[in-house]
């Protein structure tokens, strides 16, 4: 997998000086991403030169490249990411200082006791006089990490305080990853079941195929605060957002339209599972393991061979972790393709365009990083006992509405994208009586 | 219990003026705290006055006390507490900014997933590249809350955030409050195994007696990460401290002199140990239930009815619950009588030294929130694998040392204070062979 260093390069400040050190990256196989000026001198500069390389190997080979230009220098050069998560990328912080001794008999002795004896007397007062109402668990236990597989809870830790970067700096929510020690799915349970109180939702990340699923099912049944499993539902809105929009340009109608799945996969069951929900006419969906079947056709979905699916389907998404699968010949004219195993697609959207696809697309176009922001905002923010489908449904077409042509989907990175999805998802809650005004944060 | 209201009062702004507002206050019944001037204008100023109140009631009538006064104005008055606690204390939030592309490469996908590579070879990494190693549970069940009891884990939640409040500004570490649902042991304990990899130290709290006593110990069993019940050995390390500078002003050495303990509760237990670990020639301990008697022999004390208890100790400490239980003939000639209950002693200072103390402390000198930030950074900076008696002894010895001259404990917003402390437990810690250098965070 490539990975991104960076590179602090002394040079002659003159010009034509960068473009032969960016002919020499190129050249040595690197891409280059950011370039930061550092420093400027009299007649020599500092800059950060971030590049794109295959490997560590390659990392060096660059370095070695650039160290034999003609007065360039460098001075040093790491793995972006690994120096990005030294010491962790979270902290759990006071909101306000405590300073003086008036803080502190604010906060705590003797000021506190009053709080808590107004919360035992009322309980829904935790919401407006805790962090109850705005934090909400990543809970895990590490069996299906992104491309990683069962890693454990530890080594998956980056990931959540990844997800949980998001919610802060997108959503401001406080996400706290919790690392549950056990692969038994009762265990899981019943572990949520009794720190559920510490939060306001519950957001299940990166369990294993069909545990996710009993897992999801069962804590939605115990707990009245909202609980979702971001891998399936997640992916399933933000790629029926992209399917929305990729529909759109091709003038087709999802409700006119037979959709096909290949890969039942907990993203794949998530995402054809949106595509029910959307009014698709036909969900077609194949997997080569019996076992996820029955899921399947109780969510609405008609089990065809790949083939067939392929053959039939109007629009067709692809989960199956297996890079080229698809061939040219197997594109439906006109359909559009949504390949979305990562790194490397089931096929890329060129060839798929190439073989009379009206629209192609890859998983660096579908994000779900998109969704599960807004969703959770938006349930909390009305203090929704549970996010239902007409909630992702709302949070679907808030992301393919917010979509700038030519782009399949929004940015990411911009918070706006993430307010407008959490007042759709608040107000389909609200629609569907899901709401409890007394719970509602204040200021959340 | 008195309440700390805060008055915003528009006055004329000239001499004198403030003076009659206090002289209305006092006579109305409020204690003045802090004056903060918000505005001044020509001829008008507006101040925010914290006034300490007997209760609600109380702080109406200082309000239509103020209003009376001719030119000033009552804008607004509230509860100070209940205001401070709008939307909970703590946020869970990013170390740092994501707003770029690049920096979602670094904390995100792609790079991501070779941190968490890394990890999964090597575990110890988690240290270094996530949360986890400066990262603490503040776990509960609130089944013995402060002077409130047994109010439930949910109630509770405003103590844990405070605690959370002194990591974080005097310590800099995370903490986290985790309300476990349960009051079974067996089931506490479970729940805390299966979550405890997302953490690198288990801070327990506000559990009731017995069952903080057998849940501390088999936690500390099983983990090999601190773990350390605050109620017990928080407050014994902040007892002994003040005991320590007591005995110092006296002229009293601990290792010659019977320590007596009245009250074995968590605080009198831990606190009674302490004594016991300080070299205290005779610890002698009394409490009317006899279930606490053979946990307090196994630890090293011995039981005596109370009037043999006061009538022997050179220092004795009381815990007792009991406001006003001790007669002033009951004070021994000379001795130390720190009696801790709050808010209410069970003597005062002033009536233990009238009645011939050499010293008389309460409550209020023993603050435990001196101990528990720099015992878990102490132990954390040096990834300790338990919270050893001599790191307490440590921790006491270095609160003892800093205190100035007229004071029984030093103060506990000074974040130097508690940068002593850990260093001298780590100290302590690494002189043991309890350090793990290879678990050292980053930059804790």
């Amino acid at each position: 997998m490539a990975v991104d260093y960076v590179y602090r390069l002394e040079q002659p400040h003159r010009r034509g000086m960068l473009a032969r050190v960016c002919a020499t990256i190129a050249e040595a196989g690197g891409l280059i991403g950011d370039v930061v000026t550092v420093k400027v001198g009299r007649d020599r500069s500092i800059r950060d030169v971030s590049i794109e390389v295959r490997d560590h190997g390659a990392a060096k080979t660059v370095a070695g490249s650039l160290g034999l230009l003609e007065g360039v220098r460098v001075i040093s050069f790491y793995d972006r990411s690994m120096a990005a998560h030294e010491g962790g990328k979270l902290a759990v912080s006071a909101r306000r200082s405590m300073r003086t001794l008036q803080d502190m008999r604010d906060v705590y002795t003797p000021g506190v006791a009053r709080v808590c004896s107004a919360i035992a007397e009322q309980p829904s007062l935790a919401n407006r006089y805790t962090m109850i109402g705005r934090t909400i668990a990543i809970a895990t236990n590490g069996t299906r990490v992104l491309g990683l597989g069962n890693i454990g809870a530890v080594a998956s830790m980056p990931v959540m305080e990844g997800k949980a970067m998001f919610y802060d700096q997108m959503a401001g929510i406080s996400a706290m990853p919790i690392l549950i020690d056990t692969e038994d799915p009762d265990q899981f349970v019943e572990t949520v079941l009794r720190i559920a109180p510490t939060f306001g939702a519950i957001h299940l990340e990166d369990i294993r195929v069909p545990d996710c699923f009993e897992i999801e099912a069962r804590l939605i049944e115990a707990l009245d605060i909202p609980v979702m499993h971001d891998d399936v539902h997640g992916t399933g809105v933000a790629a029926l957002a992209a399917a929305l929009v990729a529909c759109d340009v091709v003038g087709l109608a999802i409700g006119a339209a037979t959709v096909g799945q290949v890969g039942l996969g907990a993203a794949g069951f998530g995402i054809a599972s949106m595509m029910v929900a959307a009014g698709a006419k036909t969900v077609l969906a194949s997997d080569p393991d019996p076992n996820s079947h029955p899921r399947a056709i109780a969510a609405g979905m008609q089990i065809a061979p790949f083939d067939e699916v392929m053959a039939r389907s109007d629009v067709v998404v692809l989960t199956t972790g297996v890079p080229g699968l698809v061939r040219p010949e197997q594109v439906k004219p006109g359909s559009v393709v949504m390949a979305l195993t990562n790194p490397e697609p089931e096929i890329t959207p060129s060839d798929a365009e190439a073989a009379g696809a009206a629209f192609g697309a890859d998983g660096t176009m579908v994000n779900n990083v998109l969704g599960f922001p807004g969703i959770f905002r938006g349930a909390l923010s009305v203090g929704a006992r549970q996010i239902s489908t007409p909630m992702k449904l709302a949070a679907a077409r808030a992301i393919a509405g917010l979509t700038e042509a030519s782009e399949l989907v929004p940015d990411a990175l911009d918070p706006a994208v993430h307010a407008t999805v959490a007042e759709a998802v608040a107000v389909a809650a609200c629609e569907a009586g899901l709401d409890r005004p007394q719970r509602v944060p204040a200021g959340l």
